[in-house]
């Protein structure tokens, strides 16, 4: 079967951004300034890969997409999370993310870290929510949490942001950055295709196959990612909106060059054994 | 049934430090840097109320205190996440807490905005380990989801810490004071009373009169905390490690002084019905 990819992921994205704005509280729910940031951050737009990849794996595993959709969602409110945290002064320090202010730029910081605070606490309660019509068995629901919790704590997400602050203006080593990219991109990408699939009871054999496509993605995405940052900053050169990561973090284009990362991404979303 | 009530809370205490201690990951898991900033501010001691009101609502319900103590324990990791964020300079700015340094002041920023993130997801971790052994449902495990996310998020903690930032500095009643208690404090302890007893199969007219006692044991709770705030800033005029909370914002002692505080307090706990 071919699938018209754009066509697919366009129609994904609808469903996804539909979803979040139902899920996430009215703007004026009380105190408003808060709801009022989480909408911004999460509804700026962006590709919802990882949603996305939720629904991908439920459907590859034979479930139905309303069946997951909360869960999908819940990964996309706790990468927006990360990137509000992330972009804080005392972190990254970025002024502009997906073109607008900051979270910080516009509420002030005290808001943005508790709108980062309240998304988080919003996911689980929608992973909650994916169990409460009684379709699924709850008997699964340890297992989903276990998965999510070790893809966005400190064995994944938040461990690679802190090999990161680390190591910025240090020169870092290819070995290093790829641990950075796995656990910070990597381990919530691998996790949502993976949830997707448990959620829709796969077996083991189909689960594991889903695992490793999951994880050559998130590197070939990461990678990807890496070599748009270096031509936007290319384009946008002397504009003053562009990011600013470039300058104070390794990459890939920085240690390969930016023909070789595109070879290296090239070979990892084909699933060859990547080697640098 | 008469209770040692001190004996009784030291040995609850003692049997959740000692889960603590071990539920938290050790302090040389990769990065080291965040398990120890974890570790620091989790384990700085505390009064342990929440956790040991998880205990105490399952004991009262019949349950068994092993089957819930890594849930009690998510409690305490909920409220020292929403400690070390609330410290942060852009918040409260607090230079100490229990007596040593904040999170930030040790760590740095960064870090103390990351170890608030990975307690906060870290506690869902240890809700998900509560069903591990398939002792307790997993069928109630969604709504104990809902009660834990709907206390901790903007509902209740995080929106009771909202309306104090805004209020800071400015002439607040004693409705919006009780209000941001209610949702600051008051709302998790209730949820960690309804949690222990819905972990350990509660009925609704059990459940409901628990509810009752945790709602007013909060406010009380929050009432003699603000007493001895001030009392504690009035033995240490002059040294430089009190809190500056009482400064820039409102409390009970203030609006009511200390002596009707007391009187607030005391009908709060008593259960009879509190007018001011």
């Amino acid at each position: 079967m071919r699938v018209d990819l754009p066509a697919y992921l366009a129609e994904r994205r609808r469903v996804v951004d539909e979803a979040l704005a139902r899920f996430l509280p009215p703007a004026e729910t009380s105190p408003p300034t808060i709801h009022e940031a989480m909408r911004y951050s999460v509804l700026a737009g962006g590709k919802r890969l990882r949603p996305i990849l939720v629904l991908a794996g439920a459907e590859v595993a034979g479930g139905r997409l309303d069946d997951v959709l909360p869960t999908a969602c819940a990964f996309e409110l706790i990468h927006t999370y990360s990137l509000i945290h992330d972009d804080l002064p005392a972190m990254d320090d970025d002024d502009y993310r997906r073109g607008r202010p900051t979270s910080h730029k516009v509420f002030g910081e005290a808001i943005a870290i508790l709108a980062g605070d309240a998304l988080l606490t919003l996911a689980f309660r929608l992973v909650a929510e994916t169990f409460r019509d009684g379709r699924l068995d709850p008997a699964i629901l340890p297992r989903v949490l276990a998965e999510i919790t070790e893809a966005a704590g400190t064995a994944g997400m938040i461990g690679g942001q802190v090999v990161d602050i680390q190591s910025e203006g240090r020169a870092v080593e290819a070995e290093v950055l790829e641990e950075i990219h796995t656990r910070k991109t990597g381990a919530l990408i691998r996790a949502a295709i993976r949830t997707g699939a448990l959620l829709a009871g796969a077996a083991p054999a189909p689960l594991a196959a889903l695992t490793a496509y999951g994880e050559r993605l998130g590197l070939a995405f990461q990678i990807v990612d890496d070599i748009l940052d270096v031509e936007g900053s290319l384009e946008a050169l002397g504009k003053t909106a562009g990011s600013d990561r470039r300058k104070k973090k390794a990459t890939f284009p920085d240690l390969l060059g930016l023909e070789a990362s595109r070879a290296r991404a090239s070979r990892s979303a084909r699933g060859f054994r990547a080697t640098t």
